[in-house]
C-alpha cells in the first residue's frame, strides 16, 4: 500500500514535469530552462506546502528519485516532440487530472497529520495540487491557467473536503483515499469534456 | 488589548482580501481565482515573514478564522460589485492604509521578539505590510504597484523605524504601537492626498 | 580563510544587488523599488535555499551586514548612473560571473553539510546561484533571462558537480572550492565571449 502510494506519487511528478516541459517549449526556452520549469512544476506545490507546514525534510531533499523522475520526464518530452510525434493533448489532460487527484489527497493527508484545522487542510491540498502549475505560469510570464480554465481547483477542493469528511467518519484510509481521488478525477474529466467553467468576475478598469 | 490587536489584525486581512478580489476582477478571473488572489494578498506577507523567521506555526495554519475572514471579504466584494454598487475608491485606499499600518507594526514586533538586528526587523515589517500585494500583482502578471505608486513602502519603513525607536526608549508598548501606526497612516494618507512620489530611476534599455 | 569567504560572499551580494538595481532602472521604478529589487536579487537565492533546507537562521536575519551591503550597492548604482557614467557592461558581466561562481559553490557546500543526496546538493547550488535573478525578473514581469541567455545555469551545475566530486575524493576544502569556482567562472566567461547557447526547445502553440 505504502509502495503503491510512493509509485503513484512519482507518477504525479512525471506528469506535472511533462506539462512544465511543454510550457517551456511554447516559450522557446533552452534545454536547461525546460529542466527547471519541469522540476518547479512537479515539485513546487509539495515544497511550498512543506515549508509553510514546517514539515522537514522536504521530500526531494532526502530522496533524489523525485528530481530524477522529473528530469527524465522533461528530457523524454523533448525527445518525443523532436521525433515529431505530436503530443496527445487529451491523454495529457487525463494524466494531469490523475496527478491532480493524487497530489490533492496526499497534500490534505500530510496537513491532517499535523492536526491543523479543516480549512487549513483543504488549502494545503489545493496548494499541493495546483501551486506547482501556478509557479510554472508565473515564471513563464502567463496569468496562471487555473484561474482562467475550466473547473480545476474546484475539483481539488471538492476532493479534499470529501477526504476529510470520510476520514472523520472513520472510513478506512485506503477507501477514503480512493473515493476522494475519484471525486477530483471525475469532476475534472467532466469539466474538460463539457467545458464547464465557474462564472467570471468582470470588473472594468477605471484607473 | 490582546483582543483588540487580534480584531484589528482580522480587519487588515479583510481589507487586503478586498484589494485582491478587485484585482482578480480586473483580470476577469473566475470565482475560485478571486478567492485565491484574495487569500494570497491577505495572508501572503505574514506567511513569508513567518517562513523566513522560522516562526511556526504560521498564524492561519492554527487558526482558521484568517482564511474564513479573507474568503468572506472576497465573496462580499463580488456580491457588492454585482449589485452594481461602485467601489468607493477613496474609502478603499484609506482602509488599505489602515491595514498597511497595522501589518507593518505587527510584523516589526514579531521580528523584534526573535531578537534580530534592527535592519532585519524593519525589513520584516515591510515584508508583512507589502509582500502580499506584491504576490497579488506578480500572479496577475502586473509590475507590482508599490514600485510605481506614491510613497507606499516608505510609509511602512518610517513606521517600523519609529516603532523600534520608541520600544528602545522603553515607551509603553501600546503607546509605541499607536504612534507607529499613526506614522504609517498619516504618511500614506498625505501621499495619496498630495500625490507624493519618490524620484524615479530611469535607465534606457541599451540591450 | 573563513574571513576571505565572508568577504567574497559580501562581494557576491554587492554584484547581484547592482544587477537588480539596473533592472529596476530599466523599469523606471522609484528609489524604494530599486532598493527592494536589489535586495531580492542579492539575497533571494540564499534565502530560498535556507528555507527549503530548514537551515535557520537565514544569513541576513542574524547579520545585518548583508542588507547594508546590498542597499549601499543599489544606492551607489543609482548615483553612478545619475552622474552619467555609463555602466561598463563587460565589467558587470565578469563581476556577475564571479558572484555566480561564489554563490554556487557556497550553496552546494551548505547543502552537503546537511548531508543530502548529491542531486539535491547540485540543485541547491543552482538555487543559490540563480534564484535571486529569477525572482528579480519575475517581479519585473520579464521571462527570466537565465532561460534565454547563453550557458548560465549550466556553468553553475558544472561547478557544483566538480565541487562534489573533489570533496568526495578528499581534496582539501580550499582546493575544491577554488577549482569549482574556476569551472563556473571560465564556463560562463567562455559562453559570454563566444555567445555559446544551449539548443532551444521550440514548440508551436496549438491551443
Amino acid at each position: 500500500m505504502e509502495q503503491l502510494f510512493y509509485l503513484s506519487d512519482l507518477f504525479g511528478v512525471a506528469v506535472f514535469a511533462v506539462t512544465g516541459a511543454l510550457m517551456a517549449g511554447r516559450k522557446s526556452m533552452d534545454l536547461f530552462g525546460v529542466l527547471v520549469i519541469a522540476i518547479v512544476t512537479a515539485l513546487g506545490g509539495g515544497t511550498l506546502r512543506d515549508v509553510i507546514l514546517d514539515n522537514h525534510p522536504v521530500s526531494w531533499i532526502r530522496d533524489d528519485t523525485y528530481i530524477l523522475v522529473a528530469s527524465l520526464a522533461a528530457v523524454g518530452t523533448v525527445i518525443w516532440v523532436r521525433l515529431t510525434q505530436p503530443i496527445h493533448e487529451k491523454g495529457l489532460l487525463i494524466a494531469d487530472a490523475f496527478g491532480l487527484a493524487l497530489f490533492t489527497v496526499y497534500g490534505t493527508e500530510v496537513a491532517l497529520r499535523h492536526s491543523v484545522p479543516m480549512s487549513t487542510a483543504v488549502i494545503m491540498g489545493a496548494i499541493t495540487g495546483v501551486a506547482g502549475g501556478v509557479m510554472r505560469d508565473v515564471i513563464c510570464n502567463e496569468i496562471p491557467l487555473i484561474f482562467k480554465k475550466e473547473v480545476y481547483a474546484t475539483a481539488c477542493i471538492a476532493g479534499s473536503l470529501v477526504f476529510i469528511g470520510l476520514i472523520q467518519l472513520a472510513t478506512p484510509h485506503w477507501v477514503a483515499t480512493g473515493i476522494a481521488m475519484l471525486v477530483v478525477l471525475l469532476t475534472r474529466l467532466a469539466a474538460i469534456h463539457w467545458h464547464l467553467s465557474l462564472p467570471r468576475f468582470h470588473l472594468l478598469d477605471r484607473d
